[in-house]
């Protein structure tokens, strides 16, 4: 009898009470019952987008919502300024790309958070630009980036704002209209506890302007089919019903406790990690550190893929670096259904690991 | 307590054991244990499609696929032949619309088949026809095409044959690779006896051409980002886990049961279904009904809602028709997960309800 310590930033531990809520028999999506569940789903994430926008909601990965909100405001030759901090960053700069959307990179160190007046200064030089694509959370890094201080700037331009909320959004603070979000791209398996498979969008006013007059192609994604439809709670396509029950049973879970209890407990269980990680002689990757998931450095005379495999060993999962931070940092994640005693548990088992002369390089 | 027979094409009736091996704690997807599933998944997949080409799995509905295959092999200005003979025929039409692909429609009569000679001639006159888009089973009208025939004939041409098979695979036959298919489309909510969520891509030798070729726009779609990892059994985005763990288990049962045995047991079903119909002095609205659904005529006396409504409260679910044929049929699955004494059963309500005087026109 072995219970597995998942800490990855997605997917992350489910709680049996939306497992449970996903095994009762399945319900047809054309039926009061169901429209019923969609319609609290919208209202209650709205309430931890923070946003009196409509949120839709995909039968995707997140990247597919990412993609949706390229290909619903942009057009064949526009130009879209990118912060590029991470493979997120990088993510929106390639879908540009394939959608022959010209990329204005704000390039910054991986770990560190974009200067706002490095933003202010691309949009001033380039009026034309039409878009700023931004993480709240880059979850490669770890790094939570100053989404009030950019939207502020944004709003004062014809740009929108565009951030992916993936992995921050329930654990980094958001308030999507306060802040002045145009749009707010979620995804299922991170603080909302769920298996991945959907993903979200929600859209402001300022952004339909832009969306009117988009060109590039789109179907699946077409945020008009789907908003010709939300007002009676119905979708285009068949929804991923189990899904979207789970969702409903999480977000029950969380506005019961509060969304900004769920959202304090997050950051209290993320500076105890910070705290924790450093007690052990460790230190941050980030210096702008999350608190949906934390990259921690691992000292050069360890072997960190070997670090890794014999955590899981011991069953505890923490997930490795990316691209060019493979084999020097591990990140945990500390969101959702991720409790404190996981979180002191595998900190215990990484300190005892951690001594093991068989992981030295 | 009650039992809820859902018979509509679309979701299936789960069976306990997929529910069950889906609700185990959740894997991350980057690990053996994912690849080892994923891996299998694929092997499974290509003996239900009849292929030696791997079979792509995309966390979309069924309408993600479709685009998928339009995306991936065309280019804006091509000239594409699609059946229309219902809602699926219509969506791929406007798929093409809407990625600026030029569309020579193949109209028939709903609830008729194509006629391959058509498709021949369509096909003779335009040499420069990329493609030509069909159903298997057509599921607004309950209608199995002869994709056969028509294999045939596209083989012999530079087109590609697209043939969606959502509803249609497991149930009606199917060999893609006999037939002479290219892409072929199936999704998880039919004969896989799975939530919806997962959809399926299965390629041909042939189709690369096209996809080297193709310029439209695409990313979470690409074919290209999927078969670079298809050899490590990875996935380019975060997969929806549990659906793919799900399917992995319905797989299992379907090859246990044997492939073929799986096949013939629906058409089994389905002949009983259509013996039992008439029996009741109903017709069948199709011409070339398929094994996965049977779409019924109701007598124009019977206000067909109310039947529909009166059979939900005794806890059997139908689908009605869509668009032009609201109101005038029903349409009962018995795909996957419904089993011989659930259509018993439905039959026996429908049976009773028929002749409640309430239902009159």
């Amino acid at each position: 009898m072995k219970k597995h310590y998942l800490l990855t930033p997605g997917p992350t531990i489910i709680p049996q009470e939306i497992t449970k809520a996903m095994a009762v028999p399945i319900i047809h999506h054309r039926t009061p019952q169901y429209r019923d569940i969609a319609k609290s789903v919208n209202e209650n994430l709205k309430k931890i987008f923070k946003t009196k926008n409509d949120v839709l909601t995909f039968t995707a990965s997140g990247t597919g919502a990412m993609e949706a909100s390229i290909v619903n405001t942009l057009s064949r030759g526009d130009t879209a300024i990118v912060v590029i901090g991470g493979k997120f960053g990088e993510r929106f700069a390639e879908i540009c790309d394939s959608y022959g959307v010209h990329v204005l990179p704000i390039e910054i160190e991986w770990g560190t958070k974009p200067d706002p007046a490095a933003i202010e200064k691309v949009l001033k030089s380039n009026p034309h630009a039409k878009a700023v694509f931004m993480q709240l959370c880059e979850t490669s890094t770890a790094t939570v980036y100053d989404v009030k201080a950019i939207g502020e700037i944004v709003s004062k331009t014809d740009a929108i704002l565009v951030v992916d909320v993936i992995s921050g959004l329930g654990a980094d603070d958001f308030y999507m209209d306060d802040w002045k979000v145009d749009i707010a791209i979620g995804g299922s398996q991170k603080a909302f506890m769920l298996p991945p498979g959907l993903s979200f969008c929600s859209v402001s006013k300022k952004a339909r302007d832009l969306i009117k007059k988009s060109t590039l192609p789109k179907f699946y994604y077409d945020f008009k089919k789907y908003e010709s439809l939300i007002e009676k709670s119905d979708t285009p396509w068949t929804p991923a019903i189990t899904l979207v029950i789970g969702l409903d049973k999480a977000l029950s879970m969380i506005t019961e406790e509060g969304v900004d209890a769920f959202i304090k407990r997050h950051r209290a269980d993320a500076e105890f990690l910070h705290d924790s990680v450093k007690e052990l002689g460790l230190k941050l990757f980030s210096k702008s550190p999350s608190f949906a998931v934390t990259a921690v450095n691992i000292p050069e005379e360890i072997d960190t893929a070997k670090l890794i495999k014999a955590l899981k060993a011991k069953d505890v999962t923490f997930a490795g670096g990316q691209a060019q931070l493979k084999g020097k940092i591990i990140r945990i994640a500390h969101m959702g259904g991720i409790m404190r005693p996981d979180l002191e548990h595998a900190l215990k088992i990484l300190k005892e690991t951690l001594k093991s002369e068989s992981l030295k390089v």
